[in-house]
């Protein structure tokens, strides 16, 4: 570990989240005027900003900024910043295409884009057809969030080792997500004790893409040694898997009203999470019949999801999930208090642990 | 115009195909290897490989390699052929997104890569569900090809100037192609006499995309001049509206034998081509009643659909199509003419202008 005698200064996170959300904006009425010259269709730019200012906790912009400060990253933060709003474009696209796959409703209290899309096109055109004209139309406005992500990034003002050293990570952090959502796609509907492959789905789902890439990222702009990316790791994924955990609970137990999307969602989906998993696991065999009427029912009741939360409840799959966040978070912040990382740094990455473990929405 | 004196080769096309294929192949056995050392799923891979390899014409790779000899490139040609490969999977995400979105059954002769992946997710669930995950599965699939496109580009050995240039081409033509697809799929299923409309779709689903941008990119890795950039433009634009003009003709009129793909698709979903704008436009009032009942009716069987095409037919639509091909053929060959392109490469552009406007698949 090397001695640190330089001052970091504590990452100002609510003007970070500002500064992000002024460069998508400007990024986005950028679009907008060239689509208006081209006489492109507005509602493309509409609805992606509508979505990405209906709310969003930018954690992975802000974990981005503080992976920069964790490698004493100097200069002008600019470019940093713009490359974390990259992330936070690429997060409305991986959004938007999960809602499509698990046919969501809701996002944070809103209709989801292609519900909004389906209701905009729905003038003249039966239910079925207008599902499908929303679903499409969505499938490409989260494409066009995938492009111009990159776009982003690339007009970062990176300088050439910052840009050439940030690509392979990006590449990584993609190949990574994405299979971690094929593999929750395909366990989805299919509710199994396995809790191998649920823990397997939320490591590349979340805890490297949500946590473990994005401190990377800035890390990485900042020129950061190999130990720090490493200390970065050891944090990340214990805190990123208690994030996921805490998600499904939220998904299963939450209060609609603060998490923005329904308690039924995962429960008809059938996904397959570690709470399912240890449910499964831990059930009498009549519990079991049970669980596996209801998981994956498309046309689950409010009736039917209590009932699968009581057996959830009383098997202790849900307290067994809460000490794995627990243990989890414990591992982070011990890995934290061993890391070569500025304390003004370890004190944010501290807090913001804190926040993404003890959440409610 | 600067008077050329280097003695440019010809394209070798056919080796250029063959080295393109060997570049894909061997990008996605490495991802293979990655994937099966994760424990990922084999069926992401093995799904892309085939649809890459059940046919194509590899237009574009071929397209970026004659820009590259347009503009006198020289040195290793072995960083050209990757980012030329880089188009061929960003076009596999454009074509497994489009099949989703148009509903289509068959491309390139077999089932389309949703239907595929429908078939392969139906054991244990109904119809509609597998119909579903095969639909999300596909999605993934091709948001993955788009993300590994990239990673082909990063990875081509592009030296930094090659890579700083061609970045923002890329980030222009994603833009050009998604926002010609979203015209197309909200002006799909209401036919109508919009020409402008049925020919700026084509101009950015097509024109640039398939054309343009390739011979751009191609040129730009070898530091083109803008004259050379301008010349490609002159040439493209109307070759790649020649292009489509003729794919919509083969749509409606093409042997299925021949195309891989039903000639019911477009009928069915009253694709907004130019060939039924002007099919609408001079149409008796009888005869348009008739088409409109037919066009865009996902019902539409064989007899409907020769009952359109005869209509098309009969007033002269089917011809005007076939004529204003003659004339972007004619056009694109006049710019060829003017150009200050080596000789070789203008007799290559030359015969891919014939094969492209020509082609009965």
């Amino acid at each position: 570990m090397t001695a640190r005698t330089s001052v970091t200064e504590v990452p100002d996170l609510a003007a970070v989240r500002t500064r992000v959300d002024q460069i998508l904006d400007d990024f986005l009425t950028h679009k907008a005027r060239s689509a208006a010259a081209q006489k492109m269709p507005r509602e493309v730019i509409q609805t992606l900003h509508e979505f990405l200012f209906a709310g969003g906790k930018r954690l992975r912009p802000l974990l981005c900024v503080t992976g920069w400060h964790a490698a004493d990253g100097h200069g002008d933060i600019t470019p940093v910043l713009k490359a974390a709003a990259s992330l936070e474009m690429f997060h409305a696209f991986a959004l938007i295409h999960d809602d499509i796959i698990d046919r969501s409703d809701t996002r944070r209290g809103k209709p989801t884009v292609h519900r909004t899309l389906t209701a905009r096109h729905s003038y003249g055109r039966g239910a079925a057809a207008a599902g499908h004209v929303g679903t499409s139309a969505a499938i490409l406005i989260g494409d066009l969030a995938l492009a111009w992500s990159d776009q982003i990034l690339h007009t970062a003002g990176l300088t050439t080792r910052q840009l050439t050293s940030s690509l392979p990570l990006i590449d990584a952090m993609r190949t990574e997500v994405m299979y971690g959502q094929y593999l929750d796609l395909t366990a989805t509907g299919k509710p199994a004790e396995d809790l191998r492959l649920a823990l397997a789905i939320i490591r590349y789902k979340t805890a490297k893409y949500t946590i473990e890439r994005p401190l990377h990222l800035g890390a990485c702009l900042a020129g950061a040694p190999q130990c720090v990316l490493d200390a970065c790791t050891a944090y990340a994924i214990p805190l990123g898997e208690a994030f996921q955990l805490r998600d499904d609970l939220l998904g299963v137990y939450g209060d609609p009203g603060r998490t923005g999307k329904p308690t039924l969602d995962d429960l008809r989906e059938g996904k397959a999470t570690v709470l399912i998993a240890l449910g499964l696991h831990r059930a009498s065999p009549a519990q079991r019949a049970c669980l596996a009427g209801l998981i994956g029912n498309p046309h689950l009741t409010e009736v039917d999801a209590a009932e699968a939360r009581h057996i959830l409840t009383v098997t202790g799959a849900g307290s067994a999930v809460e000490q794995m966040i627990i243990d989890r978070h414990h591992e982070a912040l011990t890995a934290l208090g061993r890391a070569p990382l500025p304390p003004a740094v370890v004190q944010t990455l501290h807090d913001l642990a804190a926040t993404a473990v003890h959440r409610t929405s």
